[in-house]
């Protein structure tokens, strides 16, 4: 017997008997549940489901039948992952290399699962990164008119099979088209605590407000520049004494770790985006 | 229809089926599952379940029935609880009232869904503490024999009809008997980060090994002393130039906060023993 | 002999021998340093410096009159503190009491250098408490004009001799002119992380926002209402099954130990205000 | 005028005047002091002081001569760097590259102000890294007596002009004698917040403990395996749902960043031991 690993997201306006009803439609299709995660968003009276099954391939259309059959009914939002197609993945990146390494170290560790698809950038200084860990590396200059950077994004992201991208501090704005075209596709890393520094140069705001701590947000890229959905935040005390150049340094640490972390929970399914906010589960 | 809200805690060794099974017997039982935790450690085989459900209190007996015939079968661990009897709880201090004011406070707030049923010590300072708040308080002196001064704990434990204790910076060793005897119902706060620092005088110890992060730990007490399972921890960055003193202090707001966050997950049924540990769901 | 501590605060543009100037005017009337703690901040070209020294009370005139000296030619802001002489500091509050326990409890501890001289409140709800700690308590009506409300504030602060005040959780905007009055005089708690969520309802704000970390601010009360030099701030991770009710509950450790947290801090003469920030030294 | 920065580290038993002594001594030589921290430990009696000053070079045997004369009187030990003279970093690793990477990537950005002589391996597998960030790269194989292995060491560091040594990761433990004849200068990564998880496997242990925050520790390696004074430490809280293998993972990010941190503190001359333990300046 072949067993694949599936992931189940649910999310609804909450009702009586959810639970229950979608554990009866796991078991009645022979599927073993691994793992199960609920919440129920009171303040919008909302409920959220992650579950994780092993099933028979063949009878994974049984549970999508019995899925759709409660989609109307239950005002259900829902997506079935099947595990065993791992995501590929493009990094975005201009010079900074402190996102790219962490990101291509922790896949090589084995804490990411996916593929790394390839890896794009407005400038050249990255491409040996991307030949030493076996990365194909695509230059899309951005002295050219955005709608024909792109159009070649769009190509690439054809040729190499890409799912989602990540952009591992890649200093251009999007369109609205394109992350409208990749809504929750696309992982921004901000070098800020949103909501409170948007834009640029968020250290030197930070700094000159005095503010004690700093933080990184990981979230998704909408037309609303910095305001798409919070995925992970991290943060670290400013010393005292420290300079706008340093609070920089100090930034990356949580930059890096902040947006693996973020990439990581997209990966397993564990984010929800509704309301205008995401649930971890 | 009049519901009761009820938890349910279970654990047993992994395997197949284990959700799917728990919630075919609430849902027989027309129980209404509110909330759900579970989590397997895989390290150890060992599944832990967490159900929050509604129920007519009449047909409670029937998911108990349904529960003992799966306890042999699937070796199953598990406990019931009610949620509207209200834990009363004991409170025993010595001189320091930090952690007795948090208690105090975050009760009157809402925080801790529990009676304080007394407060007991081996001092007279914190009486009028008791008095302000409403709690009646039992002045057990230190000064004579621990089975004396422990039969007079059991006897105020019966009168007012105490279901576990917490020691806010009580500054006596328990005796093994006693500990056994409420073995998992007595909660201490350690202010150290164990189980780095037992014994006495942690903040010194700190100081002297020149660590650079503090932390204060709850846990059940046991008999061995500070070895209990941890409950919940914190911490915080210790400035380099803090005198011994001033580390003591700085602690006692990671105290305080701990041992109140202890308390709560204890008493909204969250915390499991297994392993010589706990699991937190 | 008897001597008396000092503090010393200075801050002026950055240039050279600032250090070994300062100590060699100490020197020369005979103090003898205890602590000093120099900070050249960079970015905007000034120095700050806070030295704690012991002198006979005679000689502190000489100190006065070298450092006069230098005012004009090094553009010197200085200010010197007898540290016999204890601040006395106002508690505003309004209903809630978690952060004028934690003040009232540091302070019977030992950690906070002040008297309390009043507790001022627009509810009565908080007297016993301030009767119980044997701080006098003022109500003030807030339904009445704000300029008899705040004239009733000066009355108060002139009759108990206040030095500063902490807006424990005072749910009342204080005027342009008051704030201007006292500047650098009234501390307030934000329960946001400024600048992040300022205004009414911070932690409603974080919810909808989906933020991972929630944190609380201390800062100088200015006429920009939750805009001025920021003091001392915290954070605590947000569970992602938090409701909004549970937000404002876990926000509470935060308030209280940042609020007090910042009151040690402007005790200890190191809080400089420049530039629109503070340095803490 | 051509001025060479110094920094001067002093520790003494505490007594009246040292910081205006130290400043009269470095003002009549005509240097400039740019930054200077002191601090009292009170619990010891000990005074730290580090001063950072510019001066011209031929007047630096100036300075040299005064300290020397107090040295005896005050029982004063005092170290001076001159900064134009860039310490030589030896990086020793196994097969674990994280925190290779994080040094080298935190180095090539400018934050450590240091040269890697070389890195030094008991493995082959990292040697490309070496390459590709032009470091030489020795393999010193630990399949032979620790003496002969040592010396070869000892050759190496000769070869290399190498001036301290980094444990990153490196999981062979060092003799007794080459701790001794390095005291102080071989910087130690344990991935375990000590003094609570000496010796093998700490995740492990901290696992099976249930503990709810893990740290990282980075100190200097003494004979005393995993004893020797705390330089850095971070932690993170753990997830109530990880694996012991998620454990090592998690802990990755925090070995990195303290590792590199601890360095960045020793290049920068901050770190003073004294009585068994550090005190950072």
């Amino acid at each position: 017997m072949n067993l694949t690993k599936y992931i189940l997201q649910i999310h609804c306006p909450d009702q009586k008997g959810l639970i229950a009803g979608t554990t009866q439609v796991l078991a009645k299709a022979g599927a073993n549940i691994i793992d199960m995660t609920q919440h129920t968003a009171k303040d919008i009276e909302t409920f959220f489901l992650r579950a994780v099954f092993e099933i028979e391939e063949e009878n994974i259309v049984e549970i999508e039948r019995h899925v759709q059959t409660l989609e109307k009914h239950l005002q259900l939002n829902w997506k079935l992952f099947n595990t065993t197609k791992t995501p590929r993945i493009a990094i975005f990146v201009s010079k900074t290399d402190h996102c790219l390494y962490d990101l291509l170290l922790k896949h090589r560790d084995g804490v990411l699962p996916c593929e790394f698809s390839c890896i794009v950038s407005n400038h050249t200084d990255l491409g040996p990164v991307g030949g030493s860990f076996g990365v194909p590396f695509y230059y899309v200059p951005s002295n050219q008119d955005k709608s024909i950077q792109e159009n070649r994004f769009r190509e690439i992201i054809s040729e190499t099979k890409t799912d989602a991208i990540v952009l591992a501090r890649y200093m251009q704005i999007l369109s609205a088209e394109f992350t409208q075209e990749y809504l929750y596709k696309v992982i921004n890393i901000h070098h800020g605590f949103l909501p409170a520094f948007k834009g640029a140069k968020p250290y030197h705001q930070a700094w000159r407000k005095g503010v004690k701590i700093i933080g990184a947000t990981a979230h998704f890229a909408t037309e609303d520049l910095d305001q798409g959905p919070i995925i992970c935040q991290d943060i670290q005390r400013v010393p005292e004494t420290v300079s706008i150049e340093e609070l920089v340094q100090l930034g990356k640490d949580i930059e890096k770790r902040t947006l693996s972390a973020a990439l990581k929970l997209w990966l397993e399914h564990r984010v929800f985006v509704f309301a205008g906010r995401t649930f971890i589960l």
